[in-house]
């Protein structure tokens, strides 16, 4: 008989159909008369019950049908009598497709930390909270290729590999084929890299964005959504060596036209979060975060608040001035910390915040520079809890001004020709964004620690699995 | 004035209305007294006239309106009198975003041969070419998520930095933050990886199907989408270093929901590329394959035959026997060569092929052993004029033969341990298959060279933009 899928299985009320249905056990329990098996194959947070008949199944039988073990059980759908659901499976036959040795097997009913799960991130996705990230994960990602489609964007692959750090971003991975037992030098002593695989030093993308920009200014709006890398030795709950970006890039948009695009899409993210992922949402804000769906709807429910950074600073100051107490100081030209975003997104405006016109020395050499020659067009979107979710601006489309600050910040040329060549070329006013995948899993899932919302993290010292 | 995109107004029948389009000039022609710039903004390969009336817009004002110049133009939309074209803009302003002169602008209107445009690719993509190619990229990776994710299949992230190659399905790219001028050894002469990134040496991934068969064991169904390289020194036109591949994993999937997954997925996607890429697909199958619609048409209109390697064999040994000539020579333990597929595909069955059972010695480790000793469930999916599209099979559950197997192969248990852990506890049958996405790419719109199907290719000595 066909397999159900159990989130399927759990709407259904033709009660009196056999059906059939495989998974793993999440618990068994019961006595000698009758057992209930509580089955779960991952495609929803609830498990559906097995209720196995001591009369048709003996001890010994059920005996291997532990925590872990994966079976097919079939039998009738029946309406439930024990509270917390709404049906059930009289079972009438059961297969042991695999055992789990409760001696061994390392997930146990209870009590697991998220430190001692990610030890074993090979078995987490098979646990209540992982299944739940990792449901959403997928429905992120969904919703942002949704959105873009919807909207005209092409969906266009930036490489990985990359000759070029122009962005200076991070510190970059090398990636070589270069025998290093074995690594043959020039007369100046120089690393010889016309014998390693691209004949030049190459390392791992910081970035899609300068190649994004290449491609809106022939197909009008595109966005990556594609792995990124950061060699640095960040040991922190928010960093990782290696995650998912998205970086729409949208030619003839300006920076207002760019704000709005970063609210829209963040909004319908998060509106798709919570018309499809209940269930995961429920379970996840019970167990780990009371406030989630409060900070979800906050977002969706108000106008991000625009305004320039040097507005941002003042407020900031005059909190100062009135006796609140930052960690870090604060001051036109510094840099905003965190606790000075979730100032002004959570206590100030009372809205998400988008800030705009940093001074240019604290943003790349891409952005579009102002008349008042101190400040760019950046764009920073600041959220409850994790402050900057989003990072953009409006980019510089003049090929002098952007030469020149090129140059001001020691960008070879040689890195950036090709770069340089769409605004040599039939430039345009451009703007775009970056998105973290993993910030926004953070914000949506409301897991503290951004190793718990990718499946196989990646950070210093740990590339297991 | 809002932006129309081109085309949005190719569509449009309220003829008089006054509306606003921006884009990157194909060709301008005309005389004195009337101009028709053909305008071209990457929604659609079909550029839309503009008419700039010689009252209107002098000599001087239009001359830097050449090919690649980007321009804004407003003015009513009126039916055109023009062949091959519905409407067009009588423009009453035109503002001139950027230029490109014609001295050094590398796109001039024809002639360009494909290899020249891979030499500037940061440009191609503003090419009819490159354009109808990167929109079908685009349409396909829509395709390919829909599918999965109207079947309850979820996206998963598999890692791109790895520290296993258990696949050992190619050369692996290193990957590090070693300083290659003070690389450290320790007593025994090996080069001390504790300080490099990971603390242990880390490569590339090859495929996400291991880690992929981990999630299936607890979340049911799941695929992958994503970057996956290998550092062969292969420089032929179907030879990529750096490829995206798709890689669904199926828990309680015998082989042959495996085979009609896998056609209903390809079928799927070409389905769907040839409802919503016609112009792309028209123009393509114009300029390169004549024959490019009867491919299609012939997959999605086909049920795919399938048959045992060994039944596959005997068919091609009668065809040798019958005086049919192969330029390599075919027996039974051999592995099927394009020439031998396409035989099957176009000239014995003229549908697509399903070849199973393949002998276990040329296929890997972790393929379902048949109960011959012999064989092993495979499949390959074989098309007309590429042969080999996918490559799946069931997965051996059985954690003894698996082990057994892995042994034989010399695969190393610490290299594997977590994926064995699947076999140890809940294990049940499991299959998926691989499809690279470039192959698909290569099928789907006649393109004769990978480095054409991808934004920008990584080969041997090229990393370029």
């Amino acid at each position: 008989m066909s397999r159900t899928i159990i989130v399927d299985a759990l709407k259904r009320t033709d009660f009196g159909t056999s059906i059939t249905v495989k998974g793993w056990v999440r618990t068994r329990r019961g006595n000698k008369s009758v057992s209930f098996i509580a089955l779960n194959d991952g495609s929803t947070i609830h498990n559906i019950q097995i209720v196995a008949d001591g009369g048709r199944f003996s001890e010994e039988f059920l005996k291997p049908v532990t925590t872990g073990a994966c079976i097919c059980a079939t039998g009738k759908l029946v309406e439930s009598q024990g509270k917390g659901q709404t049906v059930e499976i009289q079972a009438e036959t059961i297969e042991i497709y695999g055992t789990a040795d409760p001696e061994t097997y390392p997930l146990q009913k209870k009590g697991h930390t998220l430190e001692f799960l990610r030890e074993i991130a090979h078995l987490r996705p098979r646990t209540n909270t992982f299944g739940a990230v990792f449901r959403i994960r997928h429905h992120m990602a969904m919703a942002i290729h949704r959105f873009f489609h919807e909207r005209g964007f092409f969906y266009f692959h930036t490489p990985v590999i990359t000759a070029s750090d122009c962005e200076g971003a991070g510190q970059m991975f090398q990636v070589t084929t270069l025998n290093l037992y074995n690594l043959k030098k020039d007369k100046n002593g120089s690393i010889d890299y016309s014998e390693d695989f691209f004949g030049q030093q190459a390392g791992l993308t910081v970035s899609g964005q300068l190649e994004g920009e290449l491609a809106a200014m022939a197909m009008g709006a595109i966005y990556t959504f594609g792995p990124t890398f950061r060699a640095e030795n960040s040991n922190t709950p928010r960093h990782l060596s290696e995650f998912w970006m998205i970086e729409p890039e949208v030619a003839f948009n300006e920076i207002e036209e760019n704000m709005q695009l970063a609210q829209d899409f963040i909004q319908y993210c998060i509106r798709w979060a919570l018309e499809y992922c209940k269930d995961d949402l429920d379970f996840l804000g019970d167990m780990y975060d009371k406030e989630l769906y409060d900070r979800l709807n906050f977002v969706v429910n108000n106008d991000f608040k625009r305004l320039t950074y040097t507005e941002g600073i003042k407020i900031l100051e005059e909190a100062v001035a009135k006796g609140h107490k930052f960690e870090f100081p604060i001051s036109w030209g510094s840099d905003l910390q965190s606790e000075h975003e979730r100032y002004l997104v959570e206590q100030h405006f009372k809205k998400p915040v988008i800030l705009t016109d940093y001074p240019k020395e604290i943003k790349s050499f891409y952005m579009k520079q102002n008349g008042d020659g101190k400040t760019v067009r950046a764009m920073d979107v600041l959220f409850p809890k994790i402050g900057e979710i989003i990072g953009g601006s409006q980019r510089e489309e003049d090929y002098e001004k952007l030469k020149r600050r090129a140059q001001e910040m020691n960008i070879p040329e040689k890195d950036v020709w090709w770069y340089m060549d769409t605004r040599r070329f039939g430039t345009a006013p451009h703007s775009g964004f970056g998105l973290g995948f993993e910030r926004l899993l953070l914000f949506v899932t409301g897991m503290a620690n951004i190793r718990d919302v990718i499946p196989f993290p990646r950070t210093p010292n740990n590339a297991e699995f």
